[in-house]
């Protein structure tokens, strides 16, 4: 394997410069590309399949809960951005600006959007004007724009795709439930689709989103010890309605604001899916989220049957249902198996003219690279049950290397030397001041990330692991991308 | 039925104002709303839900032929622009403009993309080296941007959808050839799915896409006579590949420049099947692309067996794969039946306790407002063939309503009577200069639409319709959207 991995360019170890593994991946696997945008990437097709999958089978589970999808303009005029006071704090600073439509200046300059809160609280209060009118559970998939001066591909880029989710409700409690159930979709997509397990909970008043009441969040571990931010659910409660004016006559005939959420998933999920799964070969795809799950790999592909045979398991497996395809181009069969590495389908099917002989073939994974000798005809059934163990294996790989990597600091000085020295999620204490927040950042460049769904609870006498105070809160603490 | 109809708002008689119809089904139907975001339109769950059939559907049938998906930035830096002259001067007029990025001004202006033919030659010339990289096959699904002035739901706003395809080959003959079989699969399409005839063409030289070498168009006929470019596909030779320096080395170890077409579709098909098939009663939706097929109605829901047979019969048609579901709101069956029209959903099952009794339910077309007493076990059987009939009977109506607005004019005085008072198509021959297609729009507003594919030979004798001179061409002349 050595030699034949050399055929396709070599990428930097994982363990030896984590950031550069990453951009070798990303480029080796083609799934990004670059033009003369600064700061904006290019999906490749490759890259782009993964997010397509992502989308169709998120989009699947919103409408199952009543999602409906629409489209909004991409731009949001100055004026409109200005409405609700923390939003635009937040958000100001790292906008695109549109000064000029055609040949003229414009009489008020528009923002590209970098989310779009606040046009649908324009529409919501145009459309809602009874309780009839209530729900809208609406949700759009586009890009935004968002001004970043460091950017890397997936993680941060000026212009990424996504979805967000903008519900309104007649009731607070009914928006609460909307805000959680979506964090609980996600976190679902996230463990079953993508093979991610998350840390579930709230964020700190500090790290919630601009405008929102709560912001709930899902927090994932990669490779490299630092936390990524996986998706977010945001309460709103009637703050956006009271600023924009949107109120409904509610059955008693009284006039009332709505309760409103928001949420959303980015493409920077694939970032996620390349730091948690990747390998020193390369992408390691998770068969469910997989554009391409199998390739057939002839050995001695003029030999007698093997491109006969390779056909047959292929033609077999599509039936099955599984997303596999031959690769009988001119290249060796080293090379074929370090490129189905490099791009992480999940495994592979040798076959060679002695297999042939034997009516066997040959299915090696993509995680483990362990090999099982199965009967031709039995390839498609084995096929699938290897995927759904894969699967499953690499939830519970990624699992376990987060709990080996969430650590307890019982006081300053261990969580100094966690931060330092142990790259993970640490758990400790706090007392619910952002003073100590700001001081552990400083300190560690660690973020509070989470105070973790039903194990958020400082027990009597628990200290905040900064001042020393009675805590409030036991949090997820971590260093994050 | 009168009477019903009354509760929900009227729409404008589509012969008495045709302008003022569409406006009245665009915005009764729900396909629409507005935010303070001028001339840039929402689209609603039911207008957004009819684009995603459209989208899923095209999708799969570019990728049928080999398409692959990609997603490039939005902006497009001028000096990038600038690159193709012809290109630049047909966009730059319209383009909307980046100045400042967060609190900066950028040092290079941007456009957000009108189209992106310049953006995938950036990719392309950064990527195809050698024959082995060719061809590439990309498509994207996004939104542009073009400052119209006037606008009007799907036919012409500031921002639509669409997709776009971009593909450069090794060969001249390569790259014609993508361009036709681009085209033809757009008319397969209208004519299939949307249930839309269309002429297929090529463009004139006046008429053909900035930077193109040649264009091939679809051309649809709306209800008021008036045509709609519903497609095109652009053939751009080595120009762009020229200005932008696409080489590669080819077999022979030739550099070469690249061959590159350009295709797109965009969501004004919805103002498309809007016009081509709506009526009085509101929307027409072919079955094909529309999201319900099929609603459950049931009258005296009350009465014993009514609401359980509706259930029933609703669940059978969701198994035999109708998108169908039952209207068991508290309105009135006649609101609902108007309701259901005014939606265009292709079909309604009523269900009283009459037809419980006799073991049967009524089918109503849409389209034909056609009863057919059916037994409740044939329901879906019955309505699955209903709904093949509808979508053949449409497009057949549309086929004879365009050949029945296609007119010959043999002379310049004919063709301005038929211009005046025959709204529709007109053949007419073309001596081929431009100052005849001028000197037409000018006396008539009629543009040249295309030369038909196998139906554009001048016979020998034949005259120019507009300066007597030899002709070259027929030519299919209309006022269009």
């Amino acid at each position: 394997m050595a030699q034949e991995k050399k055929l396709v360019e070599s990428i930097t170890s994982r363990d030896e410069d984590f950031a550069q593994w990453y951009t070798d991946v990303v480029k080796k696997a083609e799934l990004t590309g670059y033009t003369s945008v600064k700061g904006c990437m290019v999906f490749k097709p490759a890259g782009y399949a993964i997010w397509e999958n992502i989308r169709n089978e998120l989009d699947r589970r919103f409408k199952e809960t009543g999602v409906e999808n629409v489209y909004l303009p991409m731009f949001i005029p100055e004026s409109l951005l200005n409405k609700e006071k923390d939003h635009v704090e937040g958000f100001a600073p790292e906008v695109a600006w549109v000064t000029h439509g055609g040949l003229a200046e414009l009489q008020e300059r528009m923002c590209v959007r970098p989310t779009s809160e606040t046009l649908f609280c324009d529409l919501y209060q145009k459309d809602i004007h009874s309780y009839r009118d209530l729900p809208k559970i609406y949700n759009q998939w586009c890009s935004v724009v968002r001004w970043e001066k460091t950017t890397r591909p997936f993680l941060r880029s000026r212009e990424f795709l996504w979805q967000e989710g903008h519900t309104a409700h007649a009731s607070a409690e009914e928006a609460e439930a909307r805000t959680e159930q979506m964090l609980h979709l996600y976190a679902d997509f996230l463990e079953d689709f993508l093979a991610i397990p998350v840390i579930r909970g709230r964020k700190t008043e500090k790290e919630k989103f601009a405008g929102a009441e709560a912001t709930y969040t899902i927090e994932s571990l990669m490779h490299d010890g630092k936390a990524l931010q996986s998706g977010t659910s945001h309460n709103f409660g009637d703050g956006f309605a009271r600023a924009f004016g949107i109120q409904f006559a509610d059955k008693d005939n009284q006039l009332k604001y709505v309760h409103q959420t928001s949420w959303g998933m980015t493409t920077r999920l694939i970032g996620a899916i390349i730091m948690v799964h990747g390998d020193d070969s390369g992408l390691v795809l998770p068969p469910k989220v997989a554009p391409t799950q199998c390739v057939v790999i002839p050995i001695r592909q003029k030999a007698e049957g093997v491109m006969e045979k390779s056909e047959e398991i292929n033609t077999a497996l599509l039936a099955a249902g599984i997303r596999s395809k031959v690769d009988a181009s001119d290249r060796s069969p080293g090379w074929k198996f370090a490129d189905q590495e490099m791009r992480g389908f999940p495994m592979r099917i040798e076959i060679g003219p002695k297999d042939v002989e034997r009516g066997e073939c040959v299915l090696v994974r993509r995680d483990t690279r362990e090999k099982i000798q199965i009967r031709i005809e039995d390839a498609a059934e084995g096929a699938q049950k290897l995927l759904e163990k894969i699967q499953k294996d690499m939830f519970e790989r990624a699992l376990a290397f987060r709990e080996a990597h969430t650590y307890t600091a019982e006081d300053y000085d261990s969580f100094r030397d966690i931060a330092d020295h142990k790259p993970g999620f640490i758990r400790a204490f706090w007392c619910g001041d952002e003073a100590c927040e700001d001081q552990i950042k400083a300190d560690t460049t660690a973020t509070s990330r989470c105070m973790a769904f039903g194990d958020d609870e400082a027990p009597e006498g628990s200290r905040c692991v900064c001042c020393g105070k009675p805590a409030k809160k036991l949090v997820y603490w971590g260093k994050a991308y």
